[in-house]
């Protein structure tokens, strides 16, 4: 069972990230480019708050490991390494859309352990340890669980853009698309939260990196689906993704995307 | 001026709305399908809630027609006319996803007057009547402006998925996404309401119902942006439609529409 301490912690670090990110929440002057070429948005608030929660972790759990999307990695051979992306879907936040989220990831030995997904502006809070997992927000508290979903017939599917997939990852994503009954694009981390909750059948993506992936891993195993690569090993060092809430779904997600064309 | 009374039964009816929907939002027994052919999902919510809008219409405007997606239309050939869509935004309504609205318009002698996008579970609500627009929610209370956007190399653009758009349409379609900034996909009403607010420039949509954006285009006009048909004309109708936060980045978009491929 997960420590209450470290449980009790996350909280505190969501906390400290919405109070460092949403001040630049549709605040129009808070823009910046991250680089000089291309479209790469960071906000002043993403800063902010992974200084906030690179500051609790040094101060609370010196001897762990730091690997954070802005200012790069501490102690990666810890033991604990945490796994920081304080705004996930960037997009969303500079759209004023409320489906980005803070994501917190924990992972023990190098396999995910604990995360959570913190949305300051619905003020929910999606986490889990892989064996369980929980929301607080404006339903209350309660338990999360994925649904049953038999088959791809029967899938609600989620992706950021098919644009992300090129050449031969665009066919095998094609051939899963065109078998669903409902596909819809965008929402980032908040799509692999209602994979947990129940809502959403699976996500698939591919091109992440890990503080994309690692804090939802342990909240939607703990809800019962599954997380891998689409070759069915560990996701946790992001690239090419799949979520499922059922794991019979999974399991013909992975068949449809390695079939040869 | 508009009537303060209007706009406080307007208030009236969102919170009817909201109040009949939230019990089915993340429920998931509550879908029906619509059709025994394709996937056209609505709610127990949605026609519930607009049930409760029309009665409190034919309650205190008796003499004011309406036009519903759920229930048919009534004196359509009455000076002020109310279009109501409960729940814009199905999909990512039956996905658990917080970007669907109930939509609540208003024409007088045909034209949109007044009208409301309410989102229940944010508590946010965006309204306008062609000449102003306000915002009350999580922010607090807030005139509603949108935000210059001179050109389409600085535009944030969103449509519900560019498989919408068939044959010419698709590349006419193609032609303006390929030159703007940044593209989203998904969000339905919620992203309309964000060119009002000023942190997206422009929406392009084909196929809509009049219900779908008769509401938005007194917020966005209100707001200091445009809405009209590809061809220039009036959107009250629905069909193809582009709403912009800045009339100079409309002219531009619709320019590039009606352009020879």
């Amino acid at each position: 069972m997960t420590d209450p301490n470290l449980i009790a912690f996350l909280d505190r670090l969501a906390d400290s990230a919405g109070k460092a990110i949403m001040p630049h929440f549709r605040a129009l002057d808070s823009i910046e480019n991250k680089a000089a070429t291309g479209f790469d948005p960071v906000t002043v608030g993403d800063r902010a708050a992974e200084q906030a929660l690179r500051a609790l972790i040094n101060e609370h759990y010196p001897e762990h490991g730091i690997m954070g999307e802005e200012f790069g990695n501490e102690r990666l051979d810890a033991e604990n390494v945490w796994v920081l992306d304080p705004i996930d879907g960037t997009r969303a936040f500079i759209s004023g859309l409320p489906v980005w989220g803070t994501l917190i990831g924990l992972t023990t030995g190098g396999t995910p352990s604990l995360g959570m997904m913190a949305q300051p502006f619905t003020g929910e809070r999606f986490a889990g340890d892989g064996t369980r997992s929980w929301y607080r927000g404006p339903e209350g508290e309660r338990t999360l669980r994925t649904r049953p979903c038999g088959g791809l017939p029967d899938a609600v599917l989620f992706t950021t853009t098919p644009a992300l997939f090129k050449g031969a990852d665009r066919e095998a994503y094609d051939r899963v698309e065109s078998q669903v009954r409902l596909v819809r694009y965008g929402c980032d981390c908040y799509a692999y939260c209602m994979v947990a909750a129940g809502f959403v059948d699976a996500v698939i993506e591919v091109g992440l990196h890990p503080y994309d992936i690692v804090a939802l891993i342990p909240v939607i195993e703990g809800a019962g689906g599954r997380v891998t690569s689409w070759d069915g090993g560990s996701a946790a060092a992001g690239g090419r993704v799949v979520a499922s809430g059922d794991p019979r779904l999974h399991d013909q997600i992975l068949e449809m995307l390695n079939r040869a064309g």
